[in-house]
């Protein structure tokens, strides 16, 4: 049988894919082999069995309990990750004489209107790259066009660890990224018209893509484009059009049946991260400069802490450290470089406070050695 | 601990996703909590970190191995199943003055033609909706357009039970949807240009497509694409243009080692599947015409077969009985009906005995009652 490998497990702070809960991890392990109700692994059932729709029944109904889904919405579960749906969006949404209003807070929001360019006309309504995107806008205070089909944001930047608290509350049908974000923390769902999320932060492996959409915007999918790329088609068939990502599905149910009966739903862990975000952005402040955080303080991410420290030496000296310490998976992205600690859902308080404690030794024992 | 689920385990007939070797999912079990080389489950670690980039560059290099891949083409791992795969090859490979020729031999290979129809020219160069799809048209005979952007063929038809035999031999590209009999045999792949499978039949599980593309096919991929959908962007990325599906890509490297290490290689394994089939075909064969196979016995798909019993009443009978012997998903696809047996490389012999016992056994025992 299987050994015990729970003791050889790291602190791996991934921007993505992450940690997933170990409960979650140690069910998928006991079940592999065969499911208690199919005989067989969840990686071989049909996607048309009924041990599979049930599956994908439940894991439809704990997402739509957990963000309270309104009834006029449908759960998708799709394939090609946020890069996919970047295409998608404009693919489905945006008609000929309109026009698609994104907001530019990082890098994902940036690729996400690249991808719009290609398929209509658009308009960019903030775009934050002259500050490095360490800020954001006062969504109240932009105007969607006139023709606006929607408007697009990225309600969390994994890269540059910026993160909208506010709600939106434009006219316009809302379409928000929350591939970073997703089950994090409450969400009116109602304010959006399309909210998605590929797995891989919070809610599950990556392969598999929930698309949360409001009924009226299937109609706007048009019958010429390519089947597999029409939300009408996914909602139409609920998610069976073609054979969808059983197993990804599978988790994505596991992790919504620990946010319910472990963590006691979105509140409570919106409450467990921001204490873990505090103790982390505390030793930031607390450092006189020694930690310098990448974002305002009034827009840093409760997902990914993003932070400098002096030189590059010192990073790849922190690095090599904690990597001693067994906090993996720390250095920024290759893009804007640093430190990046992203601390999702599944990142235990004492993964944070470890860091946390070599953040505070490092800089006491660096405070004589720098320039 | 875990506890011993193996003998729970039923014979899963199921078309797809389908049945995984036991030793791949003991395998996926026991390193599922924390891969030995990462501190972290297969689910967690990022596809740009050392471990997974192994993972992908062994399951590659085995795939090479096992299919004998010339030097000049590319293996990629992708998103959206045979569906999303029908629309990137005319999107990327069909020009404007060209036409994509489509050889329609069952259900999947219509699908894949109603697709390519959404994005320019295309002529059927042979369809066998006249005799039901039970049938092959001899390869050499059929002749591509003169404008032809590529020939797309469908190796195995796995809801009508056909499979090719023959290698194509075509000057064109040849396009192949190997997606229900990869890995079940050797396959000439410099007859091809581009062959491509969803996993879950005989490769892994339902979430990840392997295509592999003649290096010089990449150049006909407009950069006006979207992105995900272009070969260039995957193939000049090594498939990290975005996150891939790590877990997928993952177990498609366990099958490959097994195939490798346990069967022997393709050519053993495509043994053990004629033997396999010849099982249950010779119990058609010998029926007296109580069991009707659907395929004209030439071109009788070793993958999948396909037969019906005199009635319905008596078909589902034997559905019933089938199940009680833990005979399981045997049910023909529901745009056909009839019996399907997917017998794929992870179905052991000892499931198509068993098979091939119950179907003697209730042909004898209903030889009285017929009508």
């Amino acid at each position: 049988m299987s050994t015990d490998t729970t003791t050889q497990r790291v602190f791996n702070f991934s921007a993505g894919p992450a940690n997933l809960p170990l409960p979650v991890l140690e069910t998928i392990r006991d079940e592999l082999i065969a499911l208690p109700s199919a005989g067989a692994s969840i990686l071989e059932i049909s996607h048309r069995s009924p041990e599979f729709l049930a599956i994908q029944a439940d894991a439809q109904q704990r997402l739509k309990d957990l963000l309270s889904v309104p009834d006029n919405y449908r759960i998708l579960f799709l394939q090609g990750g946020s890069r996919l749906q970047f295409s998608m969006i404009p693919m489905n949404l945006l008609g000929k004489s309109q026009c698609a209003d994104y907001v530019i807070t990082g890098t994902w929001g940036k690729k996400a209107l690249d991808e719009a360019v290609r398929e209509g006309e658009t308009c960019v309504l903030w775009d934050g790259k002259k500050t490095n995107y360490n800020d954001l806008p006062t969504m109240s205070e932009l105007s969607p066009s006139t023709n606006s089909a929607y408007v697009h944001i990225t309600s969390n930047e994994t890269i540059q660890g910026v993160q909208f608290l506010e709600s939106p509350g434009w006219d316009v049908p809302v379409v928000c990224d929350c591939s970073s974000d997703f089950l994090s923390r409450p969400i009116d769902v109602a304010q959006y018209g399309l909210i998605y999320a590929c797995a891989q932060k919070n809610a599950g492996p990556a392969g598999v893509t929930v698309v949360i959409i409001r009924e009226d915007l299937l109609k706007r999918s048009s019958e010429s484009l390519p089947g597999y790329l029409s939300y009408q088609n996914h909602a139409s068939n609920d998610s069976l059009y073609n054979t969808p990502p059983t197993f990804g599905i599978y988790v994505v149910g596991l992790v919504a049946r620990w946010l319910q009966e472990t963590v006691g739903g979105l509140e409570a862990m919106a409450t467990r991260n921001e204490k873990k975000a505090q103790q982390l952005y505390d030793v930031i402040d607390q450092s006189g400069g020694f930690y310098v955080g990448h974002s305002k303080p009034e827009h840093r991410s409760k997902m990914n802490v993003t932070f400098r420290l002096p030189s590059e030496d010192l990073q790849a000296d922190f690095l090599a450290q904690a990597k001693q310490h067994q906090l993996c998976s720390l250095k920024g992205h290759r893009s804007v470089g640093g430190i990046r600690a992203s601390i999702y859902n599944a990142m235990p308080l004492e993964g944070v406070q470890q860091l946390r404690d070599l953040m505070l030794e490092f800089a006491a024992s660096s405070a004589g050695h720098e320039k």
